[in-house]
């Protein structure tokens, strides 16, 4: 019993490809980009698009991702229990900073973003729940990268892309930056992922002290940033809800 | 070639399970309650917690649903070409009406929440994209099962709960409201779902004139109507932002 299903894992693969690139594909775009012959790669997509999980455009024969996947993703969020533990405090950290909050968790190799409360003003915002961030670039992931062991090496090995010229590559220096994230108890990105975008973050335990996401704030880099540095007040506000959620998950207060 | 492949149906068939009812989930129970032998539930399992489709509890060993299935979703909703030309519509939809906002498609039996703007307070509130809501009860679902033939037959052949004791359940009468909605272009439900809360819903076409979605408000039955009837001036908002995005998927004006 050690060997994973083939069907399975060739449909995993299937709906990963629908989700990235293209994002609208023909059976023999899909066939050939998995190595498949066409009559397995159709017997597959039948099957998921009978389940859901793979619609067909009706007028280019196209597949694409299907509905049931949204149904069973919020589901997914319904019973994360760092999330529901973590809605009030990030709401409260939303009004208190006047920025975006996210909460992320480590998922592959990046951070998956399972809340995000809006900046409190009346501007249009993009909801960014169930997005991917960089381990190596984001405020959130080197907190997790600082933090979790998993997340650690997932960054070491992740191709880390130089998204502004302030991003920070060498395996040395990353190392170095995650040093001063511990010693802070929190990291900070300044235009190392978007061009005049600033975040902060820190990490959340649970009761066994185990790092289990990490929360932030995310705005423009004149807001968090004063007289060259980021503003304290900020800091300690996201460390404040931080710790709150810690706490709320049964993590001791020291 | 006719034939779907089982063991892709059987790990749908225990993702579904995951998301109804108890979502955690020990081995025993999932592979009794789909009667499955262990060990073909346990290959299954394992072969969708490499995949990220599943997760497996540290401490307690139950399964519950898994991180890629959010990351998987929110990727069906960037490719949504509905949603995408709905986004700006809505927003000033919830800013002229002071009400949420929901735009819905047919999926299985139910309406798909795709988009969801808050109300445009200071009020706490829960995002509700990827949840379901009934055909039969609520507006958004009115309207589909009055457009939609594929969504009318599901709405017959459901099992029409009454949620309030003002629920319309029985065929006919169902049926009726069906005939009013499309002699108006609208649908309303005061109190058939929630109680106290009223919504309002109208169909979206696209470029053929066929029925893709419907959108529409909820809110407080007091402010959403007056002298015992729905406030006109809403009725109309909400037509306004259907008709918007019609136009903007390419359906013709008259």
């Amino acid at each position: 019993m050690a060997r994973n299903i083939q069907s399975l894992e060739r449909a995993a693969a299937m709906l990963r490809l629908l989700a990235g690139g293209e994002r609208r594909l023909g059976l023999s775009d899909i066939a050939s980009s998995l190595g498949l012959a066409k009559g397995t790669a159709h017997g597959i997509l039948r099957t998921l698009q009978h389940e859901g999980f793979v619609e067909q455009d009706d007028a280019s024969g196209r597949y694409q991702l299907g509905a049931e996947l949204l149904r069973l993703g919020t589901t997914y969020l319904d019973v994360h229990e760092l999330r529901a533990r973590a809605l009030v405090w990030t709401d409260d950290l939303a009004r208190s900073s006047g920025e975006s909050v996210h909460l992320g968790v480590l998922h592959q190799q990046g951070v998956l973003i399972v809340h995000h409360v809006f900046r409190p003003d009346d501007s249009r915002q993009v909801l960014e729940i169930g997005a991917m961030q960089p381990l190596h670039s984001t405020a959130l992931g080197k907190v997790l990268s600082a933090y979790d062991p998993v997340a650690h090496s997932e960054a070491l090995e992740a191709d880390r892309k130089a998204y502004t010229d302030r991003t920070v590559c060498e395996p040395d220096r990353f190392e170095h930056i995650l040093d001063i994230t511990r010693a802070r108890g929190y990291a900070a990105d300044v235009e190392e992922t978007w061009e005049g975008v600033a975040s902060i973050a820190a990490p959340i335990h649970d009761r066994r002290r185990m790092p289990v996401g990490a929360v932030g704030i995310t705005g423009a880099v004149e807001r968090l940033c004063r007289d060259g540095g980021l503003r304290p007040e900020l800091v300690a506000a996201v460390r404040d809800c931080a710790r709150a959620v810690s706490r709320d998950l049964g993590a001791g207060r020291f």
